[in-house]
C-alpha cells in the first residue's frame, strides 16, 4: 500500500531479471542523467515497472498539455542478450537533505531486492565554460568497475577538480556496498549554466555506456529526442527553481507560485 | 488511537456507502473549496464521521466564541438517491510540504477504504483581475472525468495558464491514480488578491458540480452563509498569514503572534 | 526502551491514582505555568514518576551547578485525599512546530493510560504592560469545567483579547477531547517582556487552583522559591533564545552558542 | 536491513566485549575529539566493527584520492588486558537538531547491546585566545566518574565558563543514564578559531585519559599522524561549512557547492 508518510515504491510488475546492472539518470547540472537515460529507454522501449513517490519532493502537481502530472522516479527494465537492465528515470530530486538520503536509500533497497548487484549513476560536472568535447569523469566505490570504465575513457583523477557529489546520485553510490551492490557515478563535463539542457554531455555519457556494457544505443536520434523532452524539462526546472527559492527564502513570494489549493 | 507523531484521522461513524464520490473543499486562494463545499454540508446536512489531524499542521490552538478550536480537517457524509458523498472540509492545510504529501496521502487512504473510486478537489485559480462571471478551470487524471465535466463548461485547455497546483487539492488528485481512484480539481477563477473569500467563484463551481452530479443544492442562500463563515475565516487566515511568515522569517517577530505557553 | 527517534517517555514508577487531574505547567510568557506548578511540586512534595525526552528539544545540554543537566518534562504525583493529582512540568518546550504537536500528543496518551479525565494547562497572556493585580484567563472544551472554574472567578469571555494559544498547552487542551478528556487553558495575565519571570501571576493562577480543586497549598513561600529558581529558569531561557535565533537566522551567529562537540 | 529513513548502524562484526567502556572522538570545534581518537584508534590498531549512517547527515558523497567517501560515523573495538574499549570517530554531526538526538540516541542504544556502562566523549571548548598549555575540563552525570577524573587534573568547576554542550557529545553524556550508563564530557581548551585542528589540546585530553584509564598510548607521534590526517580533515570542514551556510542561507549561492546530480 502506497504511504505518503515515506518514500514508497509501488510496483507495477515483478520481471525477473538476470544479473541486472541499474542505470540511474535523475535531474541535476546540465540534466545529463535524466535525458541520456529517458534517451535510452525511449529508444530501448524499456517496459516501466515501477514508480517512486516521495513526501520529500516538492508539494505540487504539474499541469502539463492539460493533464496532471505528479513528480515521480521511475523504474524500467530491458531485456538483453547477456544481462538485463534497471533504468531509473525521473522528474526531480528531494528538496530536502533527508529526503536525499531516503530517496536514495529506498531505490537501492529496491534494487537488491531484484539482485542487482551493480548500480551506475549519471551527473553532470560543472566547468563553468562550455567544452566541444565534454570529458566523462569517474568516481567508484571499487576497484574492478574504476578498471571497466577507464578502457572506455572516463578520467578517475578528479582529485582537486570535483569534491562532492550533491544529492541522490551521489548517495546511491556512496550507499552502493551497504547494500552489497559496486557503484560509479558517471559525471558528464557541462558548463554548469541553470536551466540548460546539456545533450552533448549526455552523448558522451552515453558513448561510454555503450563502450563499457556493449549497449545497443543508436545515438543519431539523440538531438532529436532531445529537442522533444525540452518543454516539459525546461518547465519543470523552472518552476523548482522557483519552488527552491520559496522553500528557502521563506513564502516572501508566494504569490509567484501561484498558490491553488 | 489517535497519535500526533503522524497524520491521523479519528473515525467517529462507519457508515456503509454506495459508491461514494468525494469532494474535497479545502483552504485556498480566494477560500473557494472550503466555503463551496462548508455550504454544501450545511445545506445538504451532512453528517460528520471523522476528523484528521495532523502534526504538520500550525502548532497553536484558536480562540473562537470564547472557546478552543483545535485546527483539523473533517469528513461527511451524504446519502442520495443513486450514490453517496463524502465531503472533506477543514480549517487549514500544511504548513510543511512533507505535511501536504502526509495530509493528501491519509485523506485518500481513508476514502479507498470506504470503496471511493473518485475524487474532486476544489480550488482557485488567482488571475490578478476581478471577474463577473468567473470561469471554471479543470485537470485531471482521466479522460473519462475530463468528459463528463467538460459538458458542464469546465474548460480543460488550461496549458500556459496554470502550471502547478500547490498543495493538498493537487496532491490529492495527482495521487488519486495510486490509490486506484480518478480524480478532477476544479479551479474556481478568483483575483487572488490575499484573504479574501470569493462566494461568487465558489457557486460557479458549486453551479459546475450541480450540473455534472445532479446535486441537489439551493444556491440562493450561498451569499448569506458566506458572510456568518465570513468572520472566522478571516481570523483563522490572518494568523496562519502571521504563522507562516514567522515559522519561515525566523521567529524575529515572535511577539507578534502572542506567544502563550 | 528509550529511543530518540521520537518523543518518548520512560516511566519510573507505575503509581496506581485515583482519578487524576493533571495540571501542566510548561515554560512560556512569564513562565507563569513552570514557576507555579513548580512550586506546587516542591510545597506538596510530590513524587516524580516519569520523564519526557524529545527530539525536537534543542540538542544541547546544560552545564548547571557544575553538572550536566538534559532538557525534559517531568511528570509527579500527589496522593490527595479525595483524587490524585499529576504535575507536568518542564524545561523547556518544542524549538519545532512538529514537535509541538508530537509532545502534546505523548503526554496525553500517557496520562489517558492512568485513566486521567481532566487536564489543566497554564501559561501566560502577555498585555504588554504591569499590572498589579493580574486576571486569569480561561478557554475551555467542555461548559462543565468552564462552570466550574468560572466561580473562582477565571474570566472567560476572551474574544477579541486572546486569538491563539501557541505550542504544547494550546495542543494539549485542544487535543484532550480526543484522548477521551476534558481540558482547560488558564492564562495568567502578565506583561509579557521578554525572559521575565512573573511570581504574581503564577501566584493568580495557584490561587485559583487553590479555590476550584481544594489543593492545599501555602503560598507565602512562593516569592522565595521563585527567587532560587530564578537563576536557572534565566539561563536556561537566555540560552533558548540564542538557539531559536540561531536556529531561524541560520547559524550565521554561530560562534555565539559556543559549539563544542 | 540498513534504511536510509532513519538512522542505521551497520554491524560488520559482534566480537564480544568485557565491561567495555567507550570513548567518542566526533567533529567539532578544534577537531579535538576526532583527531584524539583518530589517533588511538590507529596506534592501537583497533578494529572497526560496525558503521552509523544517518539521513540527519549532510546530503552529499566526497571524492577524496580520488575515492568516493560516505559520511559516516564508526565503531571500533580495541581489548585490553582488564577491560576492553570502544572508539566511535566520525566524519560529520548531524546538520539538524533532530539528527543530533536521533545520532547520540542510536550510539548509546548500541553501545548498551555491549553491556557498555560509561561513556566518555570528547569536544573543545573555545575561549577566544591561543594557550599553549591546554586545560581540559569536564562535566559528567555521575559523582564518582567525576572522582576518577579529578584525580587527573580535570576541571570541575566550569559554572560560568560553559553553560551548554552542543550535538552529540553533549547529549551522548545527557542521555547515557536513560540508558544506564554513566558519562562524561572532556572538553579540551582550545582557541576556537573556526576550522583549525588543535593538536596540542587532543594531547592534553589523550594524557588524561592514559592517566586515568591507563591507557598505553605512545603519544610522540601524535603530531606527525595529525598532519597526515589533516588534509582530509580540513577540506571535509570545509565543505560542511559550505553546505551548512547554504542549507540555512537558502540556497542562494547554490552553485558554490558544485550542485551536481
Amino acid at each position: 500500500m502506497i504511504t505518503m508518510k515515506e518514500t514508497t515504491i509501488i510496483t507495477l510488475e515483478k520481471p525477473k531479471l538476470r544479473n541486472p546492472i541499474c542505470i540511474v539518470g535523475l535531474p541535476g547540472i546540465g540534466n545529463i542523467g535524466r535525458i541520456a537515460m529517458g534517451y535510452a529507454v525511449q529508444q530501448l522501449k524499456a517496459k516501466k515497472f515501477a514508480e517512486l513517490y516521495s513526501p520529500y519532493f516538492f508539494p505540487f502537481v504539474m499541469i502539463h498539455e492539460d493533464k496532471i502530472h505528479t513528480l515521480r522516479n521511475e523504474f524500467y527494465y530491458y531485456k538483453d542478450k547477456k544481462r538485463d537492465y534497471i533504468f531509473v528515470i525521473g522528474d526531480c530530486q528531494s528538496y530536502d537533505p533527508k529526503g536525499h538520503h531516503e530517496v536514495a536509500g529506498s531505490i537501492l533497497e529496491f534494487l537488491k531486492s531484484f539482485g542487482c548487484k551493480e548500480v551506475i549513476t549519471i551527473g553532470g560536472f560543472g566547468t563553468g565554460k562550455v567544452t566541444e568535447k565534454p570529458q566523462v569523469y569517474g568516481a567508484a566505490t571499487d576497484q574492478s568497475i574504476i578498471d571497466d570504465f577507464k578502457k572506455s575513457g572516463v578520467k578517475f583523477d578528479v582529485t582537486g577538480k570535483i569534491t562532492t557529489i550533491v544529492g541522490a546520485s551521489g548517495l546511491i553510490v556512496g550507499l552502493s556496498n551497504a547494500y552489497g551492490m559496486k557503484g560509479i557515478c558517471l559525471l558528464g563535463e557541462t558548463s554548469g549554466y541553470p536551466i540548460i539542457t546539456d545533450p552533448t554531455a549526455a552523448e558522451a555519457v552515453l558513448t561510454v555506456l555503450q563502450k563499457t556494457l556493449n549497449m545497443k544505443l543508436d545515438l543519431k536520434k539523440l538531438d532529436e529526442k532531445v529537442k522533444a523532452m525540452h518543454e516539459f524539462i525546461k518547465k519543470l526546472d523552472s518552476i523548482q527553481q522557483q519552488a527552491t527559492e520559496q522553500i528557502s527564502g521563506g513564502g516572501k513570494k508566494k504569490d509567484d507560485l501561484k498558490y491553488i489549493g
